[in-house]
């Protein structure tokens, strides 16, 4: 609490509802803080542009990450799928000689398994993750960032790739040159996302430290969100992905690279620009703090425990909390 | 080698390709010896009727137990399914609240996902089950009955229920009172089915130890089916699934009964009339033979060891050759 205590941080004083934007493993950790500080007063929107068909069945790799993490089964060794997985279907699936280049445990079979079925049969996808989110005794909301199909393609030396062949198959090896949200601009936010983000008690809007480019750009390309969280009138906050120049997961800083962007946090608060009334960075950039100017949290990000995420959530908050009792126009906040 | 050798058959004289028709559990066990007799000449033409789709995956239950049993892998104990199974994918859709009623073992999966992708790409049912049986090592041809879709529907005192509701779901517990074939009438045989049952080469035709009602009818409901058995100018035999009035498997007696059949391998004769040259039952029985007239061949049928089913594999075969050496008109052979 050593950061929250000197920024003066009243980790009690805030009350109301929270929504957080995230992408996969990264951004679930802050999520799964959230939700055990704050429980059904949390709303996570995940991003959704990293879902593809796969064997015929409909794969939602964030939200299933968020699900697994906030149900608690995720597993940690991995980074994704969950816990105490087995592994006999790929078995039998590599032996008959089907596509076996995306890795699908047992258990976490039977999510895709029922909900192609369920979505198949007219249910939607927002209403199939509510029902696992209840089974899995999750009291926050999970919310696909929309029940419209968008499909995040990443321009590559190897061609347009769909993420998860860039990502899992081709192992983020081929140069990124751009990435495009397929469907985005068709795709409608769900009731419970436009609700969500215009709550009556609406606490505060945290992006989690999730890929920007990836992850929360996907989120804010479907039309209507950015416009709500503009015309927020609670604080909108990020915490950074990156820490010391290096991101804790994934392939953000080969991206940032490649797409001409310096792996700093600077560069996230600029990609931002107008959105953020904050950014959350680690104490190890603190002297960045002072160069990206507006309201900055300094504080430890990396979440290694359940404790780490549960204190940087209880710190996130309480920045959430003092910006709000002191909120001014966005534009000159943070840039 | 007793009954054989008694009735002077010659084991070694065959030649040619041999089809079987085959149904599920039973039926299959007589495939796997003729398999293991004869190998690439043997090809098994099963019943599809039993398919049906389950969470959105297409299941082919007959097929999967004849894949599973001429590829080594049926589990003997369950009676259904993969040896060295596990069940990790049910146990998480139970948790989701999911369709639970029908097992679906982990590896088995595969074949239930990896199929009804392929499906639902364009392929048929015959090319995939073709490649499936390549991939387990099986010499012999699987062949489904028809690439199009036949329901079997049993008309029961709890309704009209199609087959798996009945067999898995209710156990089998309500009253049958007729059975129905739908879409048979519109199915085509597959050009794969008519090429075997019209092979130069061809040295016989087996209705394995199946269910008649359940298991054969619905591969004789395929138009075209009957009337080339009908034609076939090689011997056609059957094998009674009934030994001493109970059937080793399944339903059979049950649904005789209810259906006002006699739990006999005469009424086994009786059901086929005058398909078949001759029949195949078990010693126990042997005094029966006399009453069913025709040519009758009487031996242990009951299969419990790879060598039994070989034995009797063998057996029939020599049935088949030394009716085929004295053909005679079938209407006359067997009633």
């Amino acid at each position: 609490m050593k950061a929250s205590a000197k920024d003066g941080i009243d980790l009690q004083s805030g009350k109301g509802r929270v929504v957080a934007l995230c992408g996969g493993v990264g951004g679930a950790k802050l999520a799964f803080g959230l939700s055990r500080v704050i429980g059904s007063d949390l709303t996570v929107v995940v991003n959704t542009g990293d879902d593809f068909e796969h064997l015929g069945l409909l794969i939602s790799p964030d939200l299933d990450t968020v699900l697994y993490t906030l149900g608690g089964i995720a597993n940690k060794e991995l980074g994704w799928g969950r816990a105490d997985e087995s592994w006999n279907f790929m078995e039998a699936l590599r032996h008959l000689g089907g596509e076996a280049w995306f890795q699908l445990g047992d258990r976490d079979l039977a999510l895709h398994v029922e909900r192609t079925h369920q979505l198949r049969s007219g249910r939607s996808l927002t209403d199939f993750m509510r029902t696992a989110a209840e089974r899995h005794g999750i009291a926050s909301k999970i919310l696909p960032m929309s029940d419209d199909p968008v499909r995040t393609m990443v321009a590559t030396s190897a061609g347009m790739l769909p993420f998860q062949r860039y990502f899992v198959e081709q192992r983020c090896a081929p140069e990124v040159n751009g990435i495009v949200f397929d469907g985005a601009a068709a795709a409608l936010p769900s009731t419970e996302v436009l609700a969500a983000l215009q709550a009556p008690d609406l606490r505060g809007i945290i992006i989690c430290p999730s890929n920007p480019f990836l992850s929360i750009d996907p989120i804010l390309a479907v039309p209507g969100i950015r416009k709500l969280l503009d015309a927020a009138q609670v604080p909108v906050v990020a915490v950074s992905p990156i820490i010391g120049g290096v991101a804790v997961k994934g392939p953000t800083v080969k991206i940032m690279d490649e797409l001409g962007v310096p792996a700093t946090s600077r560069a996230i608060a600029q990609h931002y620009g107008g959105l953020l009334h904050g950014l959350v960075i680690d104490e190890v950039d603190a002297a960045e703090g002072a160069e990206i100017g507006g309201r900055i949290h300094v504080t430890p990000t990396l979440m290694k425990s359940d404790e780490d995420r549960e204190r940087l959530a209880r710190e996130v908050l309480g920045f959430v909390d003092m910006i709000a009792a002191d909120l001014q126009p966005r534009a000159k906040a943070v840039g």
